[in-house]
C-alpha cells in the first residue's frame, strides 16, 4: 500500500515531474508487445511444463509422420533400432558382458542390503533394464539394483516389518514400496514435474551419497568379519560398539582371512583401472573371478563348518510374478506408499544425474521427463515380477561407457547373462561366503565418496559444503532419512537465502569507456560527483524487496556521511536495472517508496535499462508517470549523459 | 561429477585452448581480492542478519557516548524524548484523544471477535500502547487490539476449549498465547530474524486480510440481526445457513432498527471522511458518539426487554495481573505455544507493514529488529496484565497520521483515556446495543478489503493475483488457519518457481551503439551472423541450471534449424553473464556440461562481463584454464570485436 499512497500524496511529486521534462530526452527504453493475461499466462506455463517443447518435431507433419514420431517418442528403441548394425552391437555385447559380471555379485550383496533374498537382487538385473532397453533415450546407464536405494529400502521397510521374523510381509511391503516407486517416477514424468527433483541440490547429493556410502561400508563389517549377532542400528557409534562388544568371541579368523585379502585383491584391481583407463575391464570382471575363486575355496575346505558363513541358497528359475503380493489395501498401501515415493526420488535422482552425465560425454539429449517415465514403467513392471526398486548405477554406467556400448542394447545383453545365471547357476553360489559379498559392496561404494567434489564445494561455495558436510553426517550419525532429510531442508534454505538477500553492487566508470561496473570488482572504476550508481544483481520480489530498498538507502546515508565535508553532495541515485529480470507488486511498492524517500532529500531516483517484463510492470503501475518517463534510460551511460554531461565524455 | 569429468576428458580441449589463444586478447576481466573463507562467511553473515548495521553508530565513540546510544537504541523515548515540546504535544493530545474514542468502542467489539470478555479489550489498549511508546521506534502506528488478530485468535482458541462453558480455562489459554506470540516476537528481533516475516508476499497479504475483513463481517450479522443461536463455524457456507435458518423468529426487528440505521450513520461519516480529507475526525469520533446515542436510547426505551441483546456487563478498574493464569507447563503450554506463534506472526507482519508505510510517508528509519523487540516485549507485558495480542492497527494508525500526531506520546494520550475509562465510566457501557458494536466493527473491517490493490495485482503479476485469490477463498470459505497456510504455501512456491525458470534473453546488438539488448523489447537490435548471444538473467544455481543449461542448447538448435540453408552457421556462443549474481557448483557444471556439448559441434563458447562472485568461483573450478582465459570478455561487445570485427564496428 505504502507505495501507492505516497504516489498520491506527494505534493514535490508534480513540479519534480515537469521539472525532469525539462532535461534532454534520452533514447527510449524499449517496451514489448503488451501480452493479455491468457497468453501470459500460457506462455508462464510453457517455459515451466514444456520448456522442452516436447511437440516441436510433431509441427506441421504428416499424421502418419506424427503417429510414427509418436511411437519413437515413447519407445526410443525404434530409434536407434532402425539404423543398428553388427559393428554396434559388437560394442554393446563387450560392454554387456562386461556389466552383467560386475552386476551378478552386486546384486546378490545389495539384496542383503535391502534385507531380501539373493534372488530378488538378480530379478532386479532382468525384468527392469529390459524394459529400460525399449523406452530408456540414455545410451550408457546400466540398470539394476543399486546400494543407496537398497540401504534406504532397507532402513524404511524394517521399521515397519522384522525382515527376519516376518520376511513374507516384508517382502510384500517391498514389492508395494517398488510398485509406488515406480507410480511416483511415472507420474512426475508424465505430468512434466521432471524439475522438481532440481531441488536436491547437488552439493547435498554429494554428501548423502558419501553418507550412505560410509554407512553401507560399515554394514559390511558384519560380513567381513563374521559376526553373528549384529546391530540393526546403521548409526556409526551403534556399529562401532556391536563390532567391538563382539571382538573375543563375536570374530571368525576364516571370514576375516577370506574377507580381507580379497578385499585388498578387488583394491588393488580398482586401482590399476584407474591408473590405466585401458584396462578398466580388470576391476570389471575381478568381483566376479574373486566370487568364483573364494566360493570353490570354501568348497573344497568346507571352511563353512568352521563358521564362515555363505549364502547357503538361491531360488534357481527366472523371476516369479508378483502382483498378486501387492498391499493395494489397508495400513500397509499407506506405509508402502510413503517409503516408495522417497525410494522413488532418490533413485530419480540417481539415475537422471547419471544420464546426463554421459549425454553430456557423448553429446546426446536426454529427455528428463521421458527418461523418467521409462524408470516409472520399469519399476511398476519390476514390481509385478519380485523386483525391488531398480535405477542406474554410477559405477556400472561407467564401466558400460568405458566398454563401449553405443546402445541400450548393452542391458539387453547384460538381463539375458542374468537370465541364465539364474536358470543354470545360482546353485553353484551356494558356498560363496558372505564375506567376499561384503569386500565386493565395500569396494563398490568407495566410489560413491567422492573427495574431490568436496574439496571443490569448499574452493567454490562454503554454503554448499555446509549442505554437503550436514547431508553427511546426517546419514552417518543418524540415518539415511534423517540425512535426507538435512539435504532437502539445506537446499530449500539455500534457496530462501538466496532470495532474500540479492547483491547489491555499487557502480563506478571504467576509464575511456562508457562501461559501469562493480567498483570492489574494477579498481580502476571511478565513481561520478553528485550521482550515486547502484546495480541491484536480482529479481525484486517480495522476499527481497524492503532488503533492496533499505541497503541502497544505507549506501546513500554513508555516501553522504563520506561527502558531508565536500562541496556537491549527491542528487541523483541511478539504479542500473539490467540484471533485474522481474518484479512483484512488492518490489514496485519497495521502490515507490525508495522514491518517496529521495523525494523527501530532494535526490532524483533514475532506472537504467529495465527490461521487458519490469517496463510491462512500471507502466502497469504508472510508476513511469511517478518518476517522469526521462528518467528511466536506455543504460546507466545515457543517465549520466544527462545528469553529469561532462563526466560522461570524461576527459 | 559430469562436469569435471568432461574437462578431465575432453581430447578435443587442448588443442581448442590454444587456438582460442591466437585471437586477440581483450581487455581484462576484474577479479576481486581473495577472500579467505572466514572472511567470506563473515560478510555472508553480515548481509543475512546485520545489513543494516546496527553497531555503526557506535564506531569509534567513547565508552559513555556508547552506553547513551545502546539505551537510546533501546528506548527511543530518550531520543525523541529530549527534543520532545509543547507544538509537538498538541497534536499528540489531539490525536491521542481521537484515536481513542475509536479504539473504545472497537476494543469491545474485537473481544467479543475473541470471544473474550469486553473488558480485555480495553485492557489491551492500556498497558501494551504504554510500554511501546517507550521501546517502539514508528511515530504513526496506534496499537491495540485488531480485527484480524482477534479473529484468529478466537477461531484457534475455540478449538481447544469452549469459550462460553470452559470461561477461564480459555481465558488462560488466551494469555498463555499471547505470552508465547511476544516471545516469538521479541525472539526474531533479538535473533535478528526479522527478515523471516518478508517470506509471506504483500498479495497473500492482502488477499488474507481481504477474506478475514469479509469473515468478519459476516459474524457481525449475529449482533446486527440479534439472532441468539449462531453457528460456531466461520465459513461464508455455514453462516449464511444459519442466517436464513434464524430468518422467521430468530430475528430482532428493534436491534435490526439500530444496527442498520447506524450502520447507514457510520458508513455515511466514513464517506465523508475519504472525500474531504479534512474531516477526518468525522469519521473517527462517529462511533463513540453512536455507542453514546444508542447506549442512551437502549437505556430510556429500555429496549432490551423486547430482545434486544447489549454488553450488561463489564468490569470496571484497570488491568488485574495474569502471570499466575499462564500455563507453564502441560499440553496446554504447548498448544499455547502454537496459537502464539502464529497469532504472533500475523501481528507481526500487520504492525511492521504500518510502521514500513508511514516511515516512507513521513521519511524516517524504522529498525526492524528493534521493532519486533518493542511489540514483543509490549506483548510479553500485556500477557502478564490481562491483555490479548496487541498490535498496530491500520484504520487507527491511519487516524493517528492524519490527526497530526508525531510521536508515540499519542499513544500515552490514548492509554490515559483507555485508564480514565476503566476506572470510571465502563459501567455505562452496560447498556450499550451489540448491534452498534457490530455496526462499528463491520464498518472498520471494511478497510481492510483493498479492491484497488487487487486491480493493480492482476495489472502488474498475475500470479501474486492467484496468491491474493487464494487466500481470501481459503479465508472465506474454510476458515483463517487454511487461509493463511495457503497464503504462506504460494508465497513460499513463487518463489522456488522463480528460482527454477529463470528468464533467457536472446540478444541482438541496437543500431550505432555496442549495446545489446533483448531482441523482444528492442526490435531494432538485430543478430549478429554466425554469432548467438543470449543473457542469462538470474543467479545460476542447482535448482535452475540444468534448465539454464538446455535452454541455451534448446536456442542454438533452433537457431541452426532456421540457418540451415543460410551459408554460414554459428560458432560463437557469446553468453552475457552481467545479470548472473551467483552461482554454485551444479550451475558450474552445468556450464562446464554445455561448454563440453559444443566442444562436440565445434561451437566457440564466450563468457562476457561475469560479475566478482561469478570469476571468484570460475577461477576456483579452473574453468577459465577450461574456456580459454581470452574467452571471458569485459563485455558482449568486446567479444563480437574478437569474432565478429566487422559486426562489432557496424557500417
Amino acid at each position: 500500500m505504502s507505495g501507492r499512497i505516497v504516489s498520491r500524496e506527494d505534493p514535490v511529486q508534480s513540479e519534480r515531474h515537469s521539472e525532469a521534462g525539462s532535461v534532454a530526452p534520452p533514447s527510449k527504453v524499449g517496451v514489448p508487445p503488451r501480452k493479455n493475461a491468457w497468453e501470459e499466462f500460457k506462455s508462464v506455463v510453457n517455459e515451466t511444463f514444456f520448456s522442452d517443447q516436447p511437440l516441436r518435431h510433431f509441427k506441421d507433419q504428416p499424421k502418419r509422420k506424427k503417429v510414427a514420431l509418436f511411437v519413437q517418442g515413447l519407445f526410443p528403441v525404434f530409434q536407434w533400432g532402425r539404423g543398428y548394425n553388427f559393428s554396434k552391437f559388437k560394442g554393446d555385447l563387450i560392454a554387456g558382458l562386461t556389466i552383467a559380471s560386475l552386476c551378478i555379485p552386486q546384486d546378490i550383496g545389495y539384496a542383503k542390503l535391502a534385507n531380501l533374498p539373493a534372488e530378488n537382487g538378480l530379478y532386479s538385473s532382468f525384468v527392469p533394464p529390459l524394459v529400460y532397453a525399449v523406452m530408456g533415450s540414455s545410451r550408457d546407464i546400466a540398470i539394476g539394483p543399486v546400494a543407496v536405494v537398497s540401504l534406504l529400502l532397507g532402513t524404511l521397510l524394517s521399521q515397519v516389518y522384522d525382515p527376519v521374523k516376518e520376511a513374507e510381509e516384508y517382502k510384500r511391503l517391498a514389492f508395494t514400496a517398488t510398485f509406488f516407486a515406480g507410480v511416483t517416477q511415472l507420474a512426475l514424468g508424465f505430468l512434466r514435474l521432471g524439475f522438481l527433483i532440481d531441488f536436491l541440490s547437488h552439493a547435498a547429493i554429494v554428501g548423502f551419497m558419501g553418507g550412505a556410502a560410509v554407512t553401507i561400508a560399515l554394514q559390511q563389517l558384519k560380513g567381513l568379519l563374521g559376526i553373528k549377532n549384529f546391530t540393526k542400528k546403521t548409526d556409526i557409534i551403534s556399529v562401532m560398539r556391536s563390532v567391538w562388544s563382539n571382538v573375543q568371541h563375536g570374530w571368525n579368523w576364516q571370514t576375516i582371512l577370506i574377507g580381507v585379502s580379497f578385499l585388498v585383491f578387488l583394491l588393488a584391481t580398482k586401482y590399476i583401472g584407474k591408473k590405466h583407463k585401458k584396462l578398466f575391464w580388470i576391476p570389471a570382471i575381478a568381483p566376479l573371478t574373486s566370487v568364483i575363486l573364494s566360493t570353490f575355496f570354501v568348497y573344497i575346505t568346507r571352511a563353512d563348518k568352521d563358521g564362515v558363513q555363505i549364502v547357503k541358497h538361491i531360488d534357481k528359475g527366472i523371476n516369479p510374478p508378483s502382483l498378486d503380493k501387492i498391499f493395494f489395501h489397508g495400513d500397509n498401501l499407506t506405509k508402502g506408499f510413503k517409503i516408495g515415493v522417497v525410494a522413488g526420488l532418490i533413485a530419480l535422482t540417481e539415475a537422471v544425474a547419471i544420464a546426463r552425465t554421459f549425454a553430456d560425454l557423448k553429446d546426446y539429449e536426454i529427455n528428463g521427463n521421458k527418461e523418467m517415465m521409462a524408470l516409472g514403467t520399469m519399476n511398476i513392471a519390476g514390481s509385478m515380477t519380485s523386483c525391488y526398486v531398480a535405477t542406474g548405477s554410477f559405477s556400472r554406467s561407467a564401466v558400460n561407457y568405458m566398454a563401449g556400448c553405443s546402445t541400450p542394447m548393452s542391458n539387453i545383453v547384460m538381463a539375458c547373462v542374468v537370465l541364465l545365471t539364474l536358470e543354470l547357476i545360482t546353485p553353484l553360489f551356494k558356498y560363496t561366503p558372505n564375506a567376499i559379498l561384503a569386500s565386493i559392496i565395500i569396494c563398490a561404494v568407495i566410489g560413491l565418496i567422492d573427495i574431490d567434489a568436496v574439496i571443490l564445494l569448499w574452493k567454490i561455495d562454503k554454503f554448499d559444503f555446509i549442505a554437503c558436510m550436514g547431508a553427511f553426517f546426517g546419514v552417518v550419525f543418524d540415518s539415511v532419512e534423517i540425512g535426507l532429510l538435512i539435504a532437502v531442508s539445506l537446499s530449500l534454505f539455500k534457496i530462501l537465502l538466496q532470495v532474500t538477500r540479492p547483491r547489491i553492487a555499487l557502480l563506478g566508470k571504467l576509464p575511456k569507456i562508457a562501461i559501469f561496473r562493480n567498483i570492489l570488482q574494477y579498481p580502476g572504476a571511478k565513481r561520478i560527483d553528485g550521482i550515486l550508481m547502484v546495480r541491484v544483481d536480482s529479481s525484486i520480489y517480495f522476499s527481497n524487496a524492503n532488503y533492496v530498498k533499505e541497503r541502497i538507502l544505507r549506501w546513500l546515508a554513508d555516501e553522504t556521511e563520506k561527502l558531508k565535508d565536500q562541496s556537491l553532495p549527491i542528487k541523483v541515485v541511478v539504479i542500473d536495472m539490467s540484471p533485474v529480470n522481474d518484479i512483484d507488486t512488492s518490489g514496485i511498492h519497495a521502490i515507490e517508496g525508495l522514491y518517496s524517500h529521495l523525494q523527501k532529500k530532494e535526490i532524483e531516483l533514475a532506472l537504467a535499462n529495465p527490461g521487458p517484463v519490469i517496463m510491462e510492470k512500471l507502466l502497469a503501475a504508472n510508476f513511469d508517470k511517478l518518476i517522469g518517463e526521462d528518467n528511466i534510460f536506455l543504460s546507466v551511460n545515457e543517465a549520466i549523459k544527462t545528469y553529469a554531461p561532462n563526466a560522461a565524455l570524461d576527459p
